[in-house]
């Protein structure tokens, strides 16, 4: 897998680029992409300024075989879309869209939400696979080594600042950034790059040491392989562990069985499947209650999650005026499959609590069938409170070859 | 230099990629930069299509070594800029944009000039440096063996259309097209890449052989030096020198002299200057009577070009409205620049009527100071029944360099 990973400066997602650098080192393709929205003269500044350099210096420092690209765009969607199709070259192509997963969505502007979606979708139909990383967010928010305080400069950081002819701005901000890996790189418009990347080396031991993806990893890999998506759901993680980071991990993989009693014989097939793709695994589990009915108490949490979110048709509200808004018709539709994530959640606690990564189908619904409101909730519900967690779909091209 | 060359389908402006690959060849990157322009998923659609490989057959065949690529936009300006900014990876990046000359200029929508001028000040912005290349249009508009009934589909092409599974449309206009190398490619509404691959494989020879810029060279290169602009002018025509298609083309420069009685001393700065550089030059003028006021026949030609692109102030019409229309006080503020182009041609006229090439300095108004029709004009002043022109412009960065 060639990967493309929406990082804005990879200085403020380190988690999410040390992580794509443990999957992609050595044997394949890794850029950094960075949209910058706008199309007035000062995004064309910005876009100079970034290319100086300074992002392949903070990549190289930190061993991290990337390329750094950046873009301007009237909108992230649209530089999203110009990087999947222009990005790379010839064979050095990248076939994998990453992003980290957009914790802010209740929060941030709305149609952000929409905007994610589309890339999404944009993404398989310029024939990328797509991968959704979240990782625990105590990591930086709540780390009381990180105050703010520690950010602010000093004098003789003014002076080296002045040295490099660039102007003092107390870049804050995009410090407590890094606690939400979001798809929109607004941080660009607080500070030069060089302030970031200064800021960022003076702090550098306290963040990367709280980092969990550029250490050792232990525990399982524990795979939900929910849907045949040409094999990439299984062979990422595959290549995680003949990476060194991961080598320590052992694989456990889980799908989704049909009926009770022919259990052993799908565990069977699953097995001799696995063994021809020669990839070992450490366990392998059926579930066979995939499709029983969630309990009351995550049902609950679920539909606090869609608190604002549903249209109140009674009040005037339209979709044209809310696109992201879910109506009551489109909760009833989606309900089976949103009652299918919310049993997917209790099953990933029962299963999965204490592994070191899940990597797991992402769900797709097809183009203008699923609001983004409510698709949005179905990856809260499949990642909150979890171990980190990769939601990955391949773009159905087979990805894995076995002889047989 | 590492070319981006904005071609469209490269079938469709086949001067443009013989030349740009003969001067690429062997040592250095060639891109071919297709945009589709809109945002709806019929143009995503027509990405993937386009995506399949055909061009890059279409390439191979004829030996051309460039990559192809290929993106959507909702405009050709954006489109532009996200090839410049994102294609090619480390460094295998371009540093030059090619386009062909739009000679179109005047007969097409007027906004497109606005949009050509923009895309050459993007380039700079984006550190590019930027080459129009213009070659005389009969060779294909009044080729009497390219008729548009040889173009029309027979019978045996509607079965090799089927069993391609595409759709059959006699694509009479893209052949057509081929004749006016312009910028926006709407050729591809027309029909699928399949079609224009299979058309022009079918009157392939009558067209080749038809070409400038796939054969030998013979005659002179002749370089217009006008402005430093970081010794591309200079470089660009070496380079060419040293392929196998203009080994046989001797170099002549021109250049701008101050004053007559210095013309000596000028010429023989000029010459240690080349030697320097290691560039041999068959012959080396210095113009002296550049400033001289250009003829009244001229000048008429010129103005010819400007009807209908004058801002018509009388009847009301305001900049806002016409933004590409120049205005009479713009005329008289640029009627420096503008003689100077007109007095150009005469001396293009005088000295070049016979090159092979042109290599000249493209004229580069700063930006907001010049309407896109006046510019147009000029470029249209300083290309029409020449010889084919380069016009040329670096970035400003020195290419060249010498050891003293």
């Amino acid at each position: 897998p060639q990967v493309l990973v929406l990082t804005g400066f990879p200085c403020n997602r380190p988690e999410l680029v040390y992580f794509v650098n443990s999957l992609t080192k050595k044997i394949s393709l890794m850029i950094c992409g960075h949209i910058i929205e706008g199309a007035d003269s000062e995004t064309l500044r910005q876009y100079r300024r970034y290319q100086k350099g300074y992002v392949t210096r903070w990549l190289n420092k930190r061993k991290i075989k990337a390329f750094y690209s950046v873009t301007t765009a009237t909108n992230y969607r649209q530089g999203a879309r110009g990087l999947m199709q222009t990005a790379g070259i010839g064979k050095l192509k990248p076939n994998i869209l990453m992003m980290g997963f957009k914790s802010t969505w209740i929060t941030d502007e709305p149609t952000n939400m929409d905007t994610y979606l589309s890339v999404i979708h944009d993404a398989f139909d310029c024939d990328y696979g797509v991968g959704i990383l979240r990782t625990p967010e105590r990591l930086f928010s709540e780390d009381p080594d990180m105050q703010p305080e520690d950010l602010n400069i000093h004098e003789e950081d003014e002076k080296n600042y002045d040295a490099m002819g660039d102007e003092v701005t107390p870049a804050l901000t995009p410090m407590r950034r890094q606690s939400t890996p979001e798809v929109e790189p607004q941080d660009i418009e607080l500070q030069t790059i060089e302030n970031v990347n200064h800021l960022f080396e003076r702090s550098l031991s306290k963040v990367e040491n709280s980092l969990i993806f550029n250490k050792k990893q232990k525990g399982t890999i524990d795979v939900w392989w929910l849907f045949d998506d040409g094999g990439l759901t299984l062979l990422v993680p595959y290549i995680l562990q003949t990476q060194s980071l991961w080598k320590n991990c052992g694989l456990r993989v889980f799908t989704a069985g049909t009926k009770r009693g022919e259990l052993g014989r799908e565990q069977k097939q699953m097995a001799q499947l696995l063994s021809k793709f020669r990839i070992e695994c450490q366990d392998m589990t059926i579930i066979t209650d995939v499709g029983k009915l969630p309990q009351e108490k995550t049902k609950q949490e679920f539909n606090e999650l869609m608190k604002g979110m549903i249209l109140d048709e009674d009040n005037g509200e339209t979709p044209e005026e809310f696109p992201w808004k879910t109506s009551e018709d489109q909760m009833l539709l989606l309900k089976e499959k949103t009652n299918r994530m919310i049993r997917l959640r209790e099953l990933l606690q029962e299963h999965s609590k204490d592994a070191s990564l899940i990597v797991m189908t992402l769900p797709v619904p097809r183009k203008g069938t699923c609001p983004s409101s409510l698709y949005m909730a179905w990856l809260e519900t499949l990642t909150r409170g979890m171990p980190p967690v990769l939601l990955l779909r391949g773009n159905q091209q087979s990805v894995l070859t076995f002889y047989s």
